[in-house]
């Protein structure tokens, strides 16, 4: 029988974790769910992210879940202790794995993390880079994610952006590797590589999203129960807010189109 | 006795509008809202945003409003009629007085809004134009909230954003005059009339913060328990989150230092 997977994030950016995971795992069914309706988690204090991320974790698990992937660096920062209480199945965050593919591919390395104010505030990449005996540096971004939400992913306008917030965190730091953190980012990675080699920077750049599906993948392909990878993997997706919108903008992210997107009510 | 004028935003944005009320009501005091841990109200439903707005009124009217201003776009164009029926007290909100406003300058003319795409969406001011014989048309500007938040006023990232937005909304229409419809907008005000003239464009920039203020100002002149002014008008700021970066943002749209910030709990 195939394994059923849950994806959840806040709103869209998760959609990235699942493009790379549809490949990776093809047997699995997906149950992606964005809580549309009470993004962004950036602003809420940890006792409200806690309680959304735990009411969405639940109800994926209600609907069959076998295994659930955070794919939201807010709700993995602030509430994965809680989430991995809530729920009787394994839970996999975004930040440990794309820390541990750093720290595997470049030892001691200097890490500069690109990521959104809530995230950097929270110092969860930070913390998990020193324990994995990185160097790390932060940089919030904050207009990144309303620009490739506006569609501005390959745009004159994104490149000045991101050549104003590189330039800005190369003054402090020489980061062997760059860590997109942040499931949005996936989307302008083209764009990260071209603008760090035209500050004269060499970096590695890793998504949090692909390293986060490989670290999924390798949990089932190492467990006894693993599928048998069929032709087709399939997903079906739940949004508490506009499902139109969802399924507008959410196909970008997803590299696909969504035909299907069903309204879900968590609450307020 | 000095008059009392509560000011609410679901942010900062609201903070042009008092700003633009201290020197117009000299006597009064003041008690600002920010609804900041629930922000953004525009991607919410209308039932969720008039709960949480007449909840802040409640909260303004409790502690002794005489009169309630809702500077924030969202909450005007969606809750404003829950507002009324939920406080006993005068309720002006922040687009009836720029569409006033604008057709007394400028009769019957072509009104281009500029707004976010929440505002766009409920076309609350495109009803209130055509109510008042002006011919409206929408433009969504959904990145300049965030770049005005980064704090990039007068930054050639702004411009070029502003002027691939103007060029697109020119291209459709030949505004008299652009409104300025979103309280973060007057921080651009100046931006705004340079580009609109770089692209060949004489329309008249009127904002939202400024007509509402006036529109509050009058009602209070025209009243026999008008106060008397007196030399400095006092204000009190509440915020639902981070009371820091309420303070350090907030003095940039009122333009002054805000020495002391009051966290407060309106629940989930």
């Amino acid at each position: 029988m195939a394994v059923t997977i849950g994806v959840f994030d806040s709103g869209f950016g998760g959609l990235t974790v699942l493009r790379e995971l549809l490949p990776l795992i093809p047997g699995a069914h997906y149950l992606y769910l964005g809580d549309t309706a009470r993004l962004p988690y950036g602003s809420k204090s940890q006792a409200t992210i806690a309680r959304y991320a735990v009411e969405s974790a639940r109800f994926l698990a209600a609907r069959g879940a076998d295994h659930l992937v955070i794919a939201c660096n807010t709700a993995t920062a602030l509430a994965l202790d809680d989430i991995r209480a809530a729920v009787p199945i394994p839970v996999t965050g975004v930040i440990e794995p794309v820390v541990r593919v750093t720290q595997q591919r470049h030892p001691a390395a200097n890490a500069l993390i690109l990521a959104t104010t809530a995230t950097v505030h929270s110092h969860a990449y930070r913390t998990f880079c020193e324990l994995h005996g990185l160097h790390p540096a932060e940089k919030a971004c904050p207009l990144l994610v309303p620009l490739i939400e506006e569609g501005w992913v390959d745009h004159p306008v994104t490149r000045d952006v991101l050549r104003i917030y590189l330039r800005e965190a190369l003054d402090l730091c020489k980061p062997q590797v760059v860590i997109l953190g942040c499931t949005h980012y996936p989307l302008i990675a083209p764009l990260v590589s071209q603008t760090l080699a035209e500050l004269g920077s060499r970096a590695d750049v890793i998504d949090s999203a692909r390293a986060t599906a490989l670290d999924v993948s390798h949990s089932f392909s190492s467990s006894p129960q693993a599928p048998t990878p069929i032709a087709h993997a399939t997903f079906e997706c739940y949004a508490t807010d506009s499902v139109e919108k969802f399924a507008r903008l959410g196909s970008q992210f997803l590299g696909q189109s969504i035909p299907k997107v069903e309204l879900l009510d968590l609450g307020g």
